[in-house]
């Protein structure tokens, strides 16, 4: 009578405020999506803050919360969850750097973020990494997709707590690394970055790939620009802390990375980008094979976020009812509790994450109905799960799933 | 203008689940309930989540939590609970379990976690259990209803963290108390608990009654099993903490026992039994004169929740109308706030608690009436009062009682 597998859709940066030239609606208010609408009348709606309410979440941060583990307690930086997603090996006590190549000038000044988007080459450049040299400390670089990278220093004693050397800028010098707390194991940690750093600069700037660019007048990859310091522990994972089976479909690193983290499957789907022209279909359909033998299945779709971040209303409203389309049939799927959701969202008005509440529908066996008619930011404020938070999702869902014990008799 | 007094009326395992027999509404729902849905549209509604969302709760922290004590914090086990609704003289330190008489074969197979529900003659067996010896330790037993009883072992430095013998299933042996944490404390009270149970199977087997159970063909009570290890300390009562004289009307002995844990009088009422058979109108009433002379009544009744274990919906739609017709006229009493709600979820379809909010109204002088018009879970989740917990009610309600003092200035 409960429902025994649970799929969870994660619109990544869903949430919105209202545009003008909505008439004052919101992308996902005035986009058509009879799938979504309809899910939401059969269940109960509400809001969510990812965090807390206030609190900005980054997706990083947000999708542990949703998953049951406590950012502040779990995060540490964006690095360990994208050497994850890319399918990095790492060891507890690994501290963990995302980079990207860039192009410097001779005062080691940022001329290019991005080393002109670079894509061919960046495994060989990656591959001269690996011949820098610190006494005592392992150093493992690993390529991205493009021009980022993941850089994991090894050795006893690391510290987590340093600052980037991206500017974040161009215009401006690559930054020394400064450790942020007082300990020495930040400040050795730091003396590596900066070690690392200039021997980078020396190996790219000989290497034959960055002398055919500039020949050919592209910008060289001739420096790596280091940020999201963050340290790997092993946690105990989502069959442990709550009896689930747990199968990730996601086009970006950042959630496969989380969701292999808490100890999720990171399904493999073709088509599935991250980004706009990712394969909608074909990821429903691989979450949906992925619940015949796994009790939790996330479903992971960034382009919302990017639409928000672009500033483009029309566009996020488009990429919502691609995700509507892509869901059709989703109320077939048996004993199926169907959550759907954003991490955060990312209003068009000021294009970056906001801390308005998310919408959130709960959908399948046991559920209370609630009356709701659509599924918006604002139809969901007046639903009948209220206001939660992202902690609470995963107990919530356990118990409808009828895996929680019960505390004290 | 603010009310003097509140009766807090708890409807145990009151909220449910989607009830297809009933047209997709729940047990609340669907019942005649002409007094609750008055209540209601003169209060405000809301949902509660007893403990927290997700968290299902056992009866004793639901309880606790809505009396304003931190279940996280006060509750141990529920057999000290037990030990106060039975009247037990217990003191600071002391050990306490709930325990069983059963049948057991000669291996300590248990046939009966019952004994065959005896009845009869268990005062004496409890009397001759009495007689069980442990060096340097105080062994108390104490019967209750039927074929339950109380241990309490008392001694210095005792640990309450140790493991049921009573395997929950038949078939399956007597377990050996086991210490769950690494502390002498709690090793020392295994070793004592295995020595009573081996003390209390030859004092028992030999007991005339149980010979004279033997003779007719009836299940022996040879055995006790022993679980709910909890841990007695005294805390400050409701008069210290929010200036409430209150009052208990409970047929059940842990509904009593958490009262007077958090230091209520617990009021004898003829014909509460705390099953299908309570004089329901009697309770009511002798709640009605205890708001004479206190300021805060707890009125509990059980039965709502024994239906949803049994899995009857149309009982529970049955016994909640007869507590609707129970209170008729509870809107007469003056000056009172009047609450309604239950301790925790018991949907029919999975015949236990879950950890769906419970629908919850307020309702009497000062109220902000929010326009719900019914008293059940969908119109609740509507309500004004919003989505709070069990710990959020006590400040609540002394807050409309007036007796709340002001944080800073």
């Amino acid at each position: 009578m409960s429902a025994s597998r649970a799929l969870l859709i994660v619109c990544d940066g869903l949430g919105d405020r209202p545009i003008e030239a909505l008439g004052g609606r919101t992308p996902l208010q005035s986009a058509f999506k009879p799938n979504l609408d309809r899910l939401a009348r059969h269940g109960i709606s509400g809001t969510m803050d990812p965090i807390a309410p206030g609190i900005r979440p980054g997706s990083g941060p947000a999708h542990l919360a949703i998953f049951g583990y406590d950012p502040f307690r779990y995060y540490t930086g964006r690095g360990i969850f994208e050497a994850l997603g890319v399918g990095m090996e790492v060891r507890k006590g690994d501290v963990v750097f995302r980079f990207n190549f860039a192009t410097i000038d001779e005062e080691r000044r940022v001329i290019d973020r991005r080393a002109g988007r670079i894509r061919e080459g960046t495994r060989e450049l990656v591959q001269s990494l690996n011949d820098i040299r610190i006494p005592g400390v392992e150093v493992l670089f690993k390529e991205g997709i493009e021009h980022r990278g993941i850089l994991a220093i090894r050795a006893p004693r690391l510290g987590w707590r340093v600052s980037d050397t991206d500017p974040q800028k161009e215009g401006l010098k690559i930054l020394p690394c400064r450790p942020l707390d007082a300990t020495e194991e930040s400040q050795r940690t730091a003396e590596i970055i900066n070690d690392i750093v200039d021997q980078a600069i020396k190996i790219l700037e000989a290497h034959p790939i960055n002398k055919a660019r500039k020949a050919k007048g592209e910008h060289p990859a001739n420096a790596i620009l280091i940020r999201g310091g963050s340290y790997y522990e092993e946690v105990s994972g989502l069959q442990e802390r709550f009896g689930l089976k747990g199968a990730c479909v996601a086009g970006g690193t950042l959630y496969k990375g989380v969701a292999r983290f808490v100890g999720m499957e990171v399904l493999e789907v073709k088509g599935a980008t991250g980004t706009y022209d990712t394969d909608f279909r074909a990821k429903f359909e691989a979450a949906a094979r992925a619940l015949e033998d796994h009790n939790f299945v996330f479903l992971h779709f960034k382009a919302p976020d990017l639409a928000g971040e672009d500033g483009d209303a029309l566009r996020k409203l488009e990429v919502i009812e691609r995700i509507d389309r892509a869901i059709l049939g989703i109320e077939e799927l048996r004993d199926t509790l169907i959550v759907v959701t954003g991490d955060h969202s990312t209003p068009c008005s000021i294009k970056t994450h906001s801390a308005d509440p998310v919408p959130i529908l709960l959908s399948g066996p046991g559920i209370r109905v609630d009356g709701t008619q659509s599924f918006d930011e604002v139809a969901a404020s007046r639903g009948g799960l209220g206001r939660i938070r992202g902690l609470d999702l995963m107990p919530i869902l356990t118990d409808l799933l009828n895996l929680a014990a019960k505390f004290g008799a």
